[in-house]
């Protein structure tokens, strides 16, 4: 079965959905990357320009949204693929807000030290969205399943990873924070990171979904 | 083009629709004052009335919600506008949800005074189930979409100038608020009220997809 | 009215939805009387193997919900029948996360002292998704809708039980635990009891407008 086939709703003749879809997986992977640089820098004025760029980056991605959705309302659909598309749509712009609402944070908290666990965690929304973006970009050129199947796995996998990082840090978190505003800052930042990981796990859902339906 | 075209599935014939969103709106407006005298109330026996007002006002938007629920499933349109008056309808009863939230706190936390913001915020919501009102209640009116195209910007701009204000709030409190469970208090509140105008401007964003969807 | 026709889109010829459903229930039985049982074991190595059983029921809930919405996806229903049962399905699921969030955070936060609240809202919880139970089972059998209309009530007023606890709760320890990070702990457990229970509350809800759809 060619994938084209399995990903045809996103590649209807005359339509943007396949370009738009690549641009905001595009632009997940340019707001992760931004993060990463932003837990790396120490010299507050570049962190406040990596904030910045971040914060462009949601709006780009909320201008993506709004147009994906405008082709998706003109399109003819059955309403159970439109409702695939729109979960879709929907979780992929949540993890560059949350990306964004995470680095918010780290400046309104006006955090200086980060714990470990929050480069640990954005290398793997990194990876996460890199795999997102590899499904979407070669759903043309590729006519293997097992690929797509594949890159779900590997993000579900990061999904647990995650998991077991932010519980582990919590827990110690409040076994020895005493200050319970500083724990507030931390836990708070690294739980939008962790509800990012969640949202590039639902996407990767959507994916199985229709590997299972279209199949 | 007629506004009421634009709005038609609002005023199908023999349908309720429009007074029933009219009343929803009403009602946000009615909550939206309570709270508002709410913060400016310092005796705690009127408090305690305003608090349970809005609690009356929930209710009655749960009502109006499920009738409203009730008549769309009675009625025949596409599923892609259900969709539209589905969240229209969801987001404006998150709005009353969320103040009642927020009045509720005051309660349970037993605040006394107020920090300065709270008021601010309760002020700018006020004007965006104002606008919210106008243009639900001139749907059949007026023939131009200027009008609905202005509040929607009037809202987002709205949405924009809490979100500064909230997150100014939060800076300042996390540096100069010493006593943590005060600081959480404060930061539950006024983060409610700050997802209230969020659901205001959610409103405000499906009327403008309407305008997209119609126009 | 036969009570089958009213929950025909659960029964079609052929399809699984009914015992697929009824084992989400069942699920969820199991998983809040694990709750309980962990509530009520004061040995950490056997709490431990409580929360490890509640969280394989969670990943069961998973498994089903999957298989419930490809069957969804392969049937025939009507856009608003899908909706719905959408709705139902994401919301029972949501119950057994939240219990096992819960779960979770008991463990994560090393807690060893409940609050008697805990009990009190587990075993609502425990009659809530008893409801539940009963209503499913009976689809086939029953002829009287009373008994269903009934079930939701009881439903509603269990939610409204726990918010009372919960509120009075809160009040409680904003007014009396001086330990930020002891409320924070203890707030975080019982706020996701509160919300399981909106959550049967939400099953409750979509029951009654089955009721009055088919009705």
């Amino acid at each position: 079965m060619k994938l084209d086939k399995f990903f045809s709703f996103l590649v209807p003749k005359d339509r943007k959905f396949f370009p738009l879809f690549n641009e905001v997986a595009d632009n997940l992977v340019v707001a992760s990357d931004l993060f990463i640089k932003l837990l790396g820098e120490s010299e507050l004025s570049k962190r406040t320009e990596y904030i910045k760029a971040i914060h462009d980056a949601e709006h780009i991605g909320d201008d993506l949204t709004r147009k994906l959705m405008n082709e998706l309302n003109g399109t003819f659909i059955t309403p159970f693929e439109r409702e695939d598309i729109h979960i879709l749509v929907d979780k992929m712009d949540s993890v560059v807000d949350l990306l964004h609402g995470a680095s918010k944070r780290i400046h309104t908290y006006n955090l200086s030290v980060f714990p470990k666990e929050f480069m640990q965690i954005a290398v793997i929304i990194n990876a996460a969205v890199l795999e997102i973006q590899l499904v979407l970009r070669n759903v043309k050129n590729v006519n293997d399943f097992k690929l797509y199947i594949n890159s779900c796995i590997k993000i579900g996998n990061m999904e647990s990873e995650v998991d077991d990082i932010y519980q582990s840090f919590l827990a110690n978190l409040f076994e020895n924070e005493m200050n319970a505003i500083e724990l507030i800052k931390k836990r708070d930042i690294l739980a939008a990171l962790e509800k990012a990981i969640d949202r590039c796990d639902d996407v990767a859902k959507v994916f199985s979904t229709l590997i299972v339906k279209m199949g």
